[in-house]
């Protein structure tokens, strides 16, 4: 047991070591130089485990270990690597090294499976260089146009294949993969709110995940020097944004029922401390897990966000992102539950207010997620922290799990 | 008259390709390699016009007519040639070509002055790199210390001298002027809003400049997940600080008078559409011409600011610029508006709404201020426009008044 813990604590302790904000968090854009080495590390660790290591043409990572059927599909384990800025260590990274050690007992106990496993490490879930989110498990399932992915640009303006290009990767490889080749995924995941850590449980069986859209909202005025436009000439597209900033929280707790907003993103143009601002563009990211709690906060935020135009300030707003709540697999959910129970493992359902690759994979295979607890429920922060031994616990209900899986004709 | 015109708009045209948008207004920043382009050209002007070109500590740019006096103090003539990002063509440029044109009547109508006449072009007015602005002229005057000076860094980390030493300047030249080797100054620049271009009067002869102050607020919270954090959780920079810049203009128009206020630079931390904003920081600019309203409305918002502030929140406020408002010299504004009459051009006394580097000045030396009306009243973006025959009423202007300046003993 000892020997799995100093496994799963140094890959957390050298992933986290690829980030752009050395003093402050992961930073670990996709496609960037800490990608890069986050990258070789996964597949050095992939092939120390005798893995088969491969790439896409989104540079998502497979490390598979063969089945003794011929031609079937895989149980497939793993989550995404990338981060937001200044994140923590576990968002994504926890998920793919239990994939890396469910395969390590694997090989490590001499499982020979029926039906091939494999580890999968996703790139962009976070959408933090190319916006959008799940572009990794959304690419793969087809659900992005070559042209879209083509045309996505960071904000420098590289293209996704120039950024591939920069760190050696081949964006001409296959990019989509066929359904038929998945029998199942199983994803880790921190918890990232603080439902486990208060009912003080080490495991979370994820029943659904919430339904979610992004916003992006864009508010165009009229630029002008600070000391000399008339305060009843201004066409100040920041005023215009912050009015709209401070009503949004009021819709989501209107709603209740877990319903939350949020504007994490905003850029003001051009940015000078004494010019009015031309131009804000930010984001509103809404969720519930009910979906008319999202449809009704995407109305009132509409009506709010056409509420402040006038002869002087435009507004746009483009959908980058809809998902409906999604329920989980019964079977596979099940299974976890029993897995627990076998393990003498306390679990108890939850549902997942962040969207996961997982979500995306559940139209097109059955899919199964854990939760581990998050400190303090934080994530998205340097201080985001989740004890070693809850990710111990859940490798090995995913281990059984994987046995099951990997054996069954169902 | 049409070689002079035809100069004005070569200089102008020159001047604007030296930036960093192209397809998007005038872009340069200090120590960039748009100031070097345009340093180079303002240096190969001054040569070809045969003044003695020489640079200080701080890149500002001197080109020199020697007088018939042995170490006489100088008339200097001048503005700014950096820009605010996606600035116009004209707020800086039009005063260093004003400088440069005036030194050319002088040699082409062979004026030997009594009194040496100095071209200046000055760094780093608006600010829009190291903050704070008016630092060439802030800097000369000794109002800048030199670990002052150092210890600036832009948005990118880079400090002043690493900056200049990458263009090629050398931050060990001299840094400050002895005030009495100056006899008075004398700045062109455009007026940057509405008031000439109403009243049609192509030249407002500046009597006074508003004082100014700029604030810089940092809002502090906690960063956290925008799926899994409940509203009644959260400490969200974004929101707090969206809240307080809704409510600022109510400030400026409750004090009248002409009282501006302005956030203008805004930047929130880690800025991704998933992550509940930990920090914020923005600019507040305020400006009137009268003390009293802008210590009014600094008063209101240090308070306005300290009322978000809770468990969760904390605030702080920089003063990064405070200057009372200055009235100019009467005698230089006297012969700016006979030497107008002479030349039968028409004038309007009129106050600046902005801070500009001849501010700085008029505590050491005598100081004089022509404004040209700017179109739309428009300024600090890419429609930025001025007529260059109002370019050259003006220069006419200037050059009368500088051979006055530079031949009598007062």
């Amino acid at each position: 047991m000892q020997e799995l813990k100093e496994r799963i604590e140094r890959h957390i302790n050298q992933l986290s070591e690829f980030t752009a904000t050395p003093e402050n968090g992961t930073t670990r854009l996709t496609y960037s130089v800490e990608d890069l080495q986050a990258r070789n590390y996964i597949k050095d660790t992939m092939k120390e485990y005798g893995l088969q290591v491969r790439e896409d043409g989104y540079g998502n990572i497979f490390g598979k270990l063969d089945g003794t059927l011929i031609n079937a599909p895989s149980v497939i384990i793993g989550s995404h690597f990338d981060s937001v800025p200044n994140g923590g260590a576990y968002d994504g990274p926890a998920g793919v090294i239990a994939g890396l050690e469910v395969a390590g007992l694997f090989v490590k106990n001499n499982v020979a499976p029926r039906y091939p496993l494999e580890v999968v490490a996703l790139v962009e879930e976070e959408g933090s260089r190319f916006g959008g989110g799940l572009m990794g498990s959304r690419g793969m399932m087809g659900l992005l146009s070559d042209e879209g992915f083509r045309s996505l640009r960071d904000r420098d303006g590289i293209s996704t294949e120039e950024a591939m290009v920069k760190i050696g990767l081949d964006p001409s490889l296959p990019r989509r993969r066929d359904p038929k080749t998945m029998k199942a995924f199983l994803e880790l995941h921190i918890e990232q709110g603080p439902i486990l850590e208060e009912k003080n449980i080490p495991i979370g069986v994820v029943e659904a995940i919430v339904g979610l859209t992004q916003l992006e909202i864009t508010i165009q005025g009229q630029a002008g020097h600070a000391g000399t436009t008339p305060m009843d000439r201004r066409a100040d597209a920041l005023v215009a944004a912050a009015t709209i900033i401070t009503q949004l929280p009021a819709f989501a707790v209107e709603e209740g029922q877990g319903t939350v907003i949020t504007t994490g993103r905003l850029n003001v143009f051009p940015n000078g401390a004494n010019v009015i601002p031309n131009k804000v563009v930010f984001t509103v990211d809404i969720r519930s897990g009910k979906e008319q709690n999202v449809l009704n906060v995407i109305e009132k935020t509409k009506a709010l966000i056409h509420s402040v135009c006038n002869d002087n300030i435009q507004t746009s707003v483009d959908q980058l992102l809809y998902i409906q709540p999604k329920q989980f697999n019964e079977r596979i959910t099940s299974l976890l539950k029993k897995q627990s129970e076998e393990l003498n493992i306390q679990y108890c359902s939850i549902n997942s207010g962040a969207g996961h690759d997982a979500m995306v994979f559940s139209d097109y295979t059955d899919v199964g997620m854990l939760f581990i607890p998050s400190r303090d429920g934080l994530s998205h922060c340097p201080e985001e922290w989740s004890d070693s031994v809850h990710l111990e616990n859940a490798i090995h209900i995913l281990f059984e799990a994987a046995k099951r899986l990997t054996e069954s004709e169902g």
